[in-house]
């Protein structure tokens, strides 16, 4: 049983045990298919775990092993024989381009008898951008953005997109035929749709260009006339379920948020703290989720319900930041913020949130911890929880305190953790 | 043990069932004390419930009794013995003033032999409006919207708000001093604070006029001069607890959230459903918090966790909707709306959410019912929940569907009601 003398290390090892779970290292060697008899294997992928599942393939490959991964930067791995590329995320840059353009002249020329390993990882789909032929980079961009403020939904944005690319929604897939494709995923999409992992690069996709004209329309984004012409003549369709030049490939989530919540749930079992997961898909505002969360811990202190303590609320998900201030900090210190405000000190009650990347937005850290004497030592210091709140400046609370997590990029992404103890 | 062949009938029987827990019917009689042997009883009160709670304490009060209670417009009841007068809430009318003004004339010269029972619920702070002497309404009235968009805590803006009233804080027991006071109340504070219902009009008050100052300066309000000077010379002081004068007084929450939520648990025990209280006090915006719930029934089906089907969570609290568009409806159909989007018609989950006070924001219905064919039935229409819940219409959504749950001013108030059934 581990000690809870100190729930600021049990939180934090936690977090470990929960990376852990889903690291590249892990999760990836029961799922590498046999060599082919005599044909080559190459290893292609995007995504912030690229390079880590890139080195566990080399690792464990029973022969001659060659490709190229695309990652973020200051997320590669020292790779013998996959060429590891950085390049930028969130905002696509040339040398994300550029490594895109290689890898579909790579799997140019492949034979029935060839292996394609594609591992794919959150962030993908930012790391692999190709425009479709015909597309300027600035009208794909300008499209991207209308998408983002129409409030149109996440399945709505892959469709478009799926539609205005040379590489998503299956064509990395057909442009490796006839090879036989084998994708491995690490997914942090909240739901694991594998088709939205990295928009499904070597996926069959079951939307169509008048499914993306619809859409554009229905949130009356302006579409420029060359772009029209294509999708009304069905020139960007992608490949559908179905296609018989996907029937030999195969696809696996080996890693999901659930899977890192599971074993953090354990190693409180294990503890004797009985864990509750209460999601692997949470959506919403950040600070509201929070409000949601310390609700049910004040629940539990003052009235045993729905919990008994001692226990522990585990949640994933996806939550998001509207950004109003000018403050630093991503999601997961404004949700510990945000708890901080609502808890008022309430004991028993310590949490940990961070980003399962190593990274809490654009910051250094991957999250915070949150206890209960959190607040009172904020006052001491002159800093109100409120102010820095409202200017969405979560990193500066939890700097001040001593209390950011800082990791380095766990170089696998499932999304966010959040636990909360209460004893 | 109740059919879940009618999932619909059987959230609205919990609704009905939590809202008769916490009727002033229910709840009110076994707290009233003993008649005073010579002394008179005189009945006061604000609240949407305070002319429910005078009918049943005429109802069960041995002796003769009189008094002026005053409530919202529609929320009267026929009463013999206490007068009731109507007023408009939340924006104070002249109705609610001159009723105050009443009501403190009306307990001058009372001897220490005389009771006073106060009923107040929640809405009296709005109902029960009277600035303090020296301060015009405009005044008040400016300082009131600043403090609202200041980003003051609740808590900040009560003790502002009771520092510049004549009847809030305290000052209506001591207008009925020598006279015991008995103050019945009925909770919609989260968290059940007595001194915060209704602004504690008969509560000694631990704030102070330099508290109220202090929180001034904090969020930078503009306070006029004569106000300034008055709260310097401490000229509008609360009693404070210890107070002699509130040595004989006593003060009861009657009726809380948890009250309600714990009939509805009950029901749906004894219907072979296994109920579990998330929470009585949640805060946040609804559509997030509606996320929140949607990810944990979604857990509940997918993957069993937290709880196994068949169950029904339960919670209660006090969402905000900022409003965006300009379409119809209270926080509750907001709530069902963005949950709707977010089960995607997920099969076996169905939810009510109401206002206990049987009025959802400003419209007529209580709030509304989901199910997993809401969508698709929408969707036949031609109304789409997404553009919908952009405009903040999610009275015209379940208008449309014929799903809104109309019913009457329930004549208490204990916040919201939500309820999930999963099977």
């Amino acid at each position: 049983m581990v000690s809870l003398d100190n729930p600021r290390q049990f939180l934090i090892d936690l977090y470990s045990t929960a990376i852990a779970a889903v690291s590249a290292d892990k999760c990836l060697p029961q799922w590498l298919p046999e060599p082919p008899k005599d044909g080559r294997t190459l290893v292609i992928g995007a995504g912030k775990g690229a390079a880590a599942m890139a080195k566990a393939v080399e690792t464990h490959w029973k022969g001659e092993i060659s490709g190229l991964v695309v990652t973020r930067y200051e997320h590669g791995a020292d790779t013998r024989h996959i060429e590891v590329v950085e390049a930028a995320h969130p905002v696509p840059d040339e040398a994300g381009r550029q490594a895109a353009v290689r890898m579909m002249e790579m799997v140019k020329g492949l034979t029935e008898k060839d292996l394609v390993l594609c591992l794919i990882s959150g962030g993908g789909s930012a790391l692999l951008s190709l425009p479709a032929e015909g597309i300027a980079l600035e009208q794909k961009q300008e499209m991207n953005r209308a998408l983002l403020r129409s409030g149109a939904a996440i399945s709505e944005m892959n469709c478009v997109r799926k539609h205005l690319s040379r590489i998503k929604g299956g064509r990395l897939a057909l442009a490796c035929a006839p090879a036989r494709v084998v994708t491995l995923m690490i997914s942090d999409i909240p739901g694991d749709d594998p088709g939205i992992i990295a928009s499904g690069p070597t996926l069959p996709d079951p939307t169509t260009c008048a499914d993306a004209l619809a859409i554009l329309r229905k949130y009356e984004i302006s579409v420029p006339d060359n772009i029209r012409q294509h999708l009304e003549n069905g020139d960007w369709e992608t490949p559908k379920p179905g296609d018989a030049r996907f029937s030999r490939n195969e696809s696996h989530i080996i890693a999901r948020a659930q899977d890192a919540l599971d074993a953090a749930a354990a190693m409180a079992s294990a503890a004797g703290i009985t864990p509750y997961i209460l999601s692997d898909c949470i959506e919403g505002e950040s600070r509201d989720i929070a409000l949601m969360h310390a609700a049910m811990a004040r629940q539990v202190v003052t009235r045993g319900q729905p919990f008994a303590r001692p226990c522990l609320i585990i949640s994933g998900g996806e939550t998001t930041v509207t950004v109003r201030g000018n403050g630093r900090g991503g999601r997961n210190t404004e949700f510990l913020l945000s708890l901080a405000i609502a808890l008022e000190g309430l004991p028993g009650v310590y949490a940990i949130a961070c980003d399962t990347d190593g990274i809490d937005g654009s910051e250094d850290n991957a999250g915070a911890l949150y206890a209960p004497d959190s607040l009172a030592r904020a006052a001491e210091k002159g800093i109100s929880a409120r102010a820095l709140l409202e200017n969405n400046d979560g990193y500066r609370f939890f700097s001040e305190l001593g209390d950011l997590l800082v990791t380095r990029p766990s170089r696998t992404n499932v999304n966010d953790f959040r636990a909360i103890l209460i004893i």
